[in-house]
């Protein structure tokens, strides 16, 4: 993995076999990507601090885990000092590399996490989970002030699928294996856990169930919180085992207080997960809708309707004109192609300016894609939807997860890209679109830079959706960069919970989602999370500052501090006021055609 | 409702109609139903004792409530000491009340009900929240040795559908409204909530949340927990506001923390909960399955497939011998077509002794209906189930609130029923339903008494289902009744735990099944609901003593306190070692046909 970016070294974005970026990026933020202008640091210029690590903690680690699985060197510990959002990229890239772990270690068996938990909180040392660190809440850094030992457990040598029962359709499975390793080995054994967020191959089982993650195809095999059943956890008070039943009326389910808890209650050592038989048949099927109101009637229709597809997926007009320009140098074959259809969409009476790319993926045996496809193709008929054919899901499905490198292409040019996500009941979705665009353009004019906001609806539910929002500045030059980053993005949050949408869908809350936790869940939510931290880790060992008690990180971002803060009111499910920058009203749902 | 049994005064179980339910009865439990033994005390004979109430509160809750909603009357203090568990029934109907609550009020807004909450936190009171008091595990008694005032809260005025967002298929509405007033407000509108526990006309919308309710169309439209999205629920620090999105990062669900709650975190004022319009076409029919085995294989098999009923729903030989002994009456054709059913069962090579009923449901148009019909015959005729219309698919929908009545009905002829239900994987259920009906008999044989246990299986998931078990026996005389139920109910509930099941799939944990929380949860399971339950109520003003801390009634029902405890261990998900009592085996998963 890179120290200083995304993914893996030998991979990176590059705008040279697509035409049509260029004048694009240059056209919204007047930046020439053509001409980069500054990398990151040198790796032998960082100043690595010395280890805070008694000699006796560091021994008795070495006896538990073994001593070549205990790191206390500089390249180990940068890589474990953060995830990968934005400002950890900012910071890293210019050297400033926060509260890094003293040492890593890596147990490679449930014995060996129990008795690492165990070591640290007889130290009275700091302990942070670390998976494959893709993280982008700032879920994985200490707290800058923090003087006892930190030590990031790294899961990666817990990489196994245990068993599958085929019967019951469950496999249990160690929290640090990858995504692709964990398909690799289900694969191999005709199954799938069908979990595919964009961070697939830089993320694993416990981090996407720390952070309560969603994943492409979730329409279908349900976000990771309806997938996992058991679990095996190290906590203070020893291994908690939740047993794999379907259902159950025990209680407040301690399953999901696991659920994302970002490492807070103990280090999750393996799970028990729904598992599928890979699908006969798999298609993602392109479309075209006319507008953005359009695209989203149509998938709040699909979702009341009976048709089940596995992912619905629409982009609005700025993101359709993104992914427009970077497609990839076409052949004479592709360019006549495409002409016809651009006539075809005019004599349709589409303005190409204003027109949505969707993508409604199906799976399964011939006859159920058969029957969803007409299903889906009845609901989405009044909505002016265009199938497209295979092509452009193809594309979308072979490049999914290579998203995150333009992220540290467009640092190296100088412009800051990143990425909100929230979810709504569908009745607020517009509103909610409304008022975050006009935010973030409103933040854009406000600090007087250029800057390019868009966004994709990326999974359907019964009630609502989530939105999916990708922004980018160019910095003015006259402030600090992150701090004009830290308005737009301020601004942008502050709309999802002043619009009764939710601070984070799938992101998960660590230090960077903190400060609007009390405006989402409430005042009494909060102290409902604090009760259980505070009674399960009375030491605050377990990475302290995430999700409540973050106040270092709102003063870093200029946030006011808790009592300033409002107290989360209810906001009505059906809104009484017009949305703040009246996007085109969502046609009202008809009676739905049935599958 | 009756103070000292199941439901409405003028509703009571009869057998005349049922000739041949009491020979069944009789040759099964010895007892003839035609002889009344004896009925409950009179209500005169009661010793209702004074209540423990400081005026000055009487006199607050009369300020908050309005005096006419503030009750001390014997009779309400009654009805609101407890729920309806067979435990409940038998001393209530002795005489013995336990710690009747000092006083009733009933709040009519969600301002009332918050100012009562702070009312009794401020008196050092006791606070219970009583929806229609059908609980049976123990939810709703105070502890016998409380000394402080005991408020039962009756949520009866909270009844109320507040909003339908009919875009989203959202609704909002009050805890207390009855499962028959709450439908009845979403039919008149063409919405339905779809939730139908067997207790549903004398439940609330609040208790299911509670208690993690499951209703008999779950497999359609999710258990409670799913259907409920948002939440207001009075808190000892302020009004917890959980939004209505449809999924979200957030940290650890507090959502998921009030469901299953029991009263212990607050009261909760209302929830903003999935609605669906009312189905097209609405059809259960009735199937009938050569062995156990078989019907357990099909079920799974449908699960597994792309198939998707409303209602999988089989009962086991004993239970479908038991259901067809309460029979009305029947027409010379009635009984004409019964014999021809019959001797096309023999030719089909059924045997009669061990054939299955089941329901399986089909909801939504016509053309989802069909389809789902053809699917559902395509999986289950490998193994051998046969469609035998809608008759009884229709009588079992019409008479499926009526069998809690049939608990008094015994009573008053001395045999003590009851039910406990669980959940497992598909591929331990064999195994559960072996070792449970063994316990149940090993228990009847231990106790020489005549006994009775059947079983169905009620829901189904991804990975398992849940299985309900009804048990009966007719009390030696020899020792407490209520002593020799304790050990056929205890054997039942440790066969769950030691086989990997749940110690409840919907009904709760209460006090009744306190007991084996930690054996199916884990020693740290417990300590995270107690940090949780100290942390937001240090006083224990809140319901005390449900869930953990229920020692005083471990001691009535003669069980070992917490030091005695095994702590849980993970079962392994597939079983290694034959099932006790060896059942027939379940087939194994065919490549299954597709829907």
């Amino acid at each position: 993995m890179k120290w200083w970016g995304w993914g893996d070294e030998q991979v990176a974005f590059t705008h040279e076999d697509k035409p049509a970026l260029r004048p694009f990026i240059l056209r919204h933020l007047r930046v020439d990507i053509a001409k980069p202008a500054s990398g990151p640091i040198a790796f032998e210029d960082l100043r690595v601090p010395e280890p805070v690590l008694p000699g006796a903690l560091a021994d008795r680690l070495r006896e538990v885990a073994g001593a070549e699985h205990v790191s206390t060197e500089a390249i180990d510990r940068v890589i474990h000092a953060r995830g990968k959002s934005l400002r950890d990229l900012v910071r890293t890239r210019a050297g400033d590399l926060g509260r890094i772990p003293d040492l890593v270690v890596r147990p490679g068996d449930e014995d060996e996490l129990a008795a690492v938990l165990r070591a640290a909180l007889d130290a009275d040392a700091v302990v942070i989970a670390f998976g494959a660190g893709s993280n982008i809440s700032g879920s994985l850094e200490a707290p800058g002030d923090e003087t006892r030992t930190v030590i990031s457990v790294d899961m990666g040598r817990l990489d196994r699928v245990l068993s599958i029962d085929p019967v019951a359709r469950l496999a249990e499975i160690q929290a640090g294996v990858s995504g692709p390793r964990l398909e690799e080995q289900l694969n191999a054994a005709g199954w799938t856990l069908g979990h595919f967020p964009d961070s697939f191959t830089h993320s694993t089982l416990g981090g996407w169930i720390a952070t309560r993650s969603s994943g492409m195809q979730s329409d279908k095999y349900g976000d990771i919180a309806e997938l996992t059943r058991g679990l095996r956890v190290a906590t203070p008070s020893g291994m908690l085992v939740v047993r794999p039943v379907p259902s159950t009326s025990t209680g407040p389910s301690v399953r999901e207080m696991i659920l994302g808890s970002e490492g807070r209650l103990g280090l999750i050592s393996s799970a028990t997960v729904h598992v599928h038989r890979l699908p006969e048949e798999r298609v993602i099927l392109g479309y075209l809708f006319p507008t953005w109101a359009a695209a989203l009637a149509a998938m709040r229709d699909i979702a009341a309707s009976e048709a089940s597809p596995s992912v619905t997926r629409v982009s609005d007009a700025e993101e359709t004109a993104f992914s427009f320009s970077t497609r990839k140098r076409s052949s004479l074959l592709d360019k006549v192609k495409s002409k016809a259809l651009m006539t075809f969409l005019g004599r349709r009476g589409f303005d190409v300016d204003a027109m949505c790319l969707a993508f409604i993926g199906y799976e399964g045996s011939e006859r159920h894609v058969k029957a969803q496809r007409k299903a889906v193709a009845r609901v989405i008929k009044p909505h002016g939807g265009l199938g497209i054919g295979t092509g452009p899901g193809e594309l979308y499905d072979q490049k999914k997860f290579d998203t995150p490198y333009i992220r540290d292409f467009l640092l190296d040019r100088g412009v800051l890209a990143d990425v909100s996500e929230t979810a709504a009941p569908w009745s607020r979705l517009q509103e909610v679109y409304g008022a975050v665009t006009g935010a973030a353009r409103g933040a854009f004019a406000e600090l007087g830079v250029h800057g390019y906001v868009m966004c994709h609806l990326s999974h359907s539910y019964h009630s609502g959706a989530c939105l999916y929002f990708t922004f980018a500045i160019t910095p003015s030059g006259r402030r600090e960069p992150l701090d004009e980053y830290a308005t737009v993005k301020n601004a942008i949050q502050q709309a999802f919970v002043d619009n009764g949408a939710t601070l984070s869908h799938h992101h998960a809350v660590g230090t960077e989602h903190a400060r609007w936790l009390e405006q989402d869940i409430s005042r009494p939510g909060v102290t409902m999370l604090r009760a259980l931290f505070d009674g399960v880790d009375p030491g605050r060992n377990l990475n302290p500052g995430k999700l409540v008690d973050a106040e270092e990180y709102h003063q870093a971002m200029n946030l006011p501090g808790p009592s300033q803060r409002v107290v989360a009111e209810s906001v009505p499910i059906a809104p009484a006021q017009p949305a703040p920058t009246s996007p085109e009203p969502i046609p009202e749902p008809r009676p739905a055609p049935q599958a």
